[in-house]
């Protein structure tokens, strides 16, 4: 099982040499790094300067992911594999062509909206969901030709419905769960889950308390036995880890995360007055390391290892084999 | 003749599909186009997305050049290499991560100042020239580190001299002429001719009629024999084209380059009240095609076929093959 490989399909961390020291040691392979979420595109690059940075001075222990094959280097070499995604689109403001710019930068996925309304599609916590908006279908098509990843975690059910219709590639929910097991705006439906697995998309399960069964007290096997159901009602081959890890930031970054520069009240999102801060994480989930105990809950679940294999890696690579490919589309 | 590598070291054109034609056809095979003058960032980033449409638009005329062997590649290809270049360190703001970003981009040639004071160095234009600034010295350090070129060609005197000290790769001033030749702010003294040719950089000729002997009226022969003079007193190997040629633009475009957002009044430039607009070509070089018009000359001259290919496009190939090249120094 050592030998597996491991994809992470979204952390959220305030990297630090000690905190990458730890990911190389967790086993983990490669990990869909979030970089921006409200951040406009000047701020942005400010990010990706600093991440620049990290893979000079990190050399030893991370790598840029620009093709799925560096994900193979990255195991190769033993170094963590990062791959940049926003969970916005802020960055590309009102300009499609940024969208090539910030590829061009290294960055792979991109969510649509995060919780509100956006350029292009409708947020989860909006009470109304127009859909896919006209500049929405041109950065999809964009997207599909530079070959950047739609990913739909944050998005409202119809946005992400249409964007499953309109895109020539299939698309991604990163990072959340189904609604079946346990009912929250961020969960997504079984028509959602099932449009995934028809169009040979992928959805990465959390493991960010909210998004729990019993949150905190979530146990291991009711993850995995959830598991265990989507498997069944999508197939094997579209399912993975999305963990939604988040690590050493304070309670200003929630914030930041929540309120952005929308709102001059404050947003909890998925927190509550009462617990507004962030929540604890579930004692099997504690860090990048405990990716094997999912594994072996897998395991104790019934999975083979093939199957588990599949959830703890290899699909999301297969995903991304097709997804960061070059141009489908001519212009 | 014919068969000639020829590189232009800087235009300046509002290029369109059919521009991109007579540039195809004129038997250039590479160019360093100038991308921008006083844009920030984020204008940049529009620029480059302009650009990067134009690569996908007209792909069986242009392609980009990141590296040396693209010159090649473009010549096999009967295709026009394109280099970015800045004529003013605008673009990177105060932020030295900005040049890897833009360096990510494709940008491979950045002057340090155009003609006034910059973060970096000063301009040919200011009374004091008090060298390269302390960003200044970080910002040529990570130039070097990435391999964007160093170009001098609107630097003031001192600025240049201690660029070509401190920078661990020979630099550029890709359009000027010596002082020798035509007294202007533009042009180059004998210290500075000397110094990039003892420091393997290149210098590359202007035909803008500022500065020419005797202007637009400047002869053929004239400009040949300044050419031959400048082989002798720095080396064959250091001397190119750098035509500054400029085409399809109005005057609201030559106020932008001379007064960017730095005056509420006008400022000439190398013109004057009486001529403030674009100055006309000499008649032996009013676009791309001339360029063998130029080779003849030198053969008049008395140059012979080795020593024009270097002058018109091999120095120039060599120059790119040492400074496009990766990571000379760490960190």
């Amino acid at each position: 099982m050592r030998d597996m490989l491991i994809i992470d399909g979204l952390q959220y961390v305030n990297w630090n040499r000690q905190l990458f020291e730890e990911a190389q040691q967790s086993g983990v392979n490669t990990i869909h790094v979030t970089i921006a979420y409200w951040e406009n595109i000047r701020e942005t690059l400010q990010n990706i300067g600093t991440w620049n940075r990290h893979f000079l001075n990190h050399a030893d222990l991370i790598m840029p992911v620009h093709k799925a094959e560096d994900i193979l280097e990255a195991k190769r070499l033993g170094k963590v594999g990062i791959i940049f995604g926003f969970q916005n689109c802020s960055p590309i403001e009102d300009d499609v062509k940024m969208v090539e710019i910030l590829h061009q930068l290294g960055v792979r996925i991109m969510q649509l909206s995060y919780n509100n309304q956006s350029f292009l599609a409708t947020g989860c916590y909006e009470d109304q969901d127009g859909g896919i908006t006209r500049f929405g279908k041109q950065v999809i098509k964009e997207m599909n030709r530079v070959g950047m990843v739609i990913d739909m975690s944050h998005s409202a059910e119809i946005s992400t419905l249409e964007a499953i219709e309109l895109s020539q590639r299939p698309i991604a929910i990163t990072h959340a769960n189904p609604l079946f097991f346990h009912k929250a705006l961020r969960n997504k439906s079984d028509k959602v889950l099932k449009a995934i697995g028809e169009s040979e998309g992928m959805i990465g399960f959390s493991m960010y308390p909210f998004h729990l069964k019993n949150g905190p007290d979530c146990t291991l096997r009711a993850f995995c036995e959830m598991v265990g159901q989507t498997a069944e009602m999508i197939g094997i081959d579209r399912i993975g880890i999305g963990s939604d890890l988040c690590l050493n930031w304070d309670y200003s970054v929630l914030e930041w995360m929540r309120s952005g520069r929308w709102t001059t009240g404050v947003d909890y999102g998925e927190g509550s007055a009462e617990k507004p801060s962030w929540p604890a994480q579930p004692s099997w989930f504690t860090g990048a390391k405990d990716m094997y105990t999912i594994a072996e809950g897998l395991s104790a679940e019934g999975f083979n290892e093939e199957q588990i294999a599949k959830v703890m890696g290899k699909n999301w690579l297969s995903f991304f084999e097709k997804s960061f490919s070059k141009s489908l589309i001519n212009s």
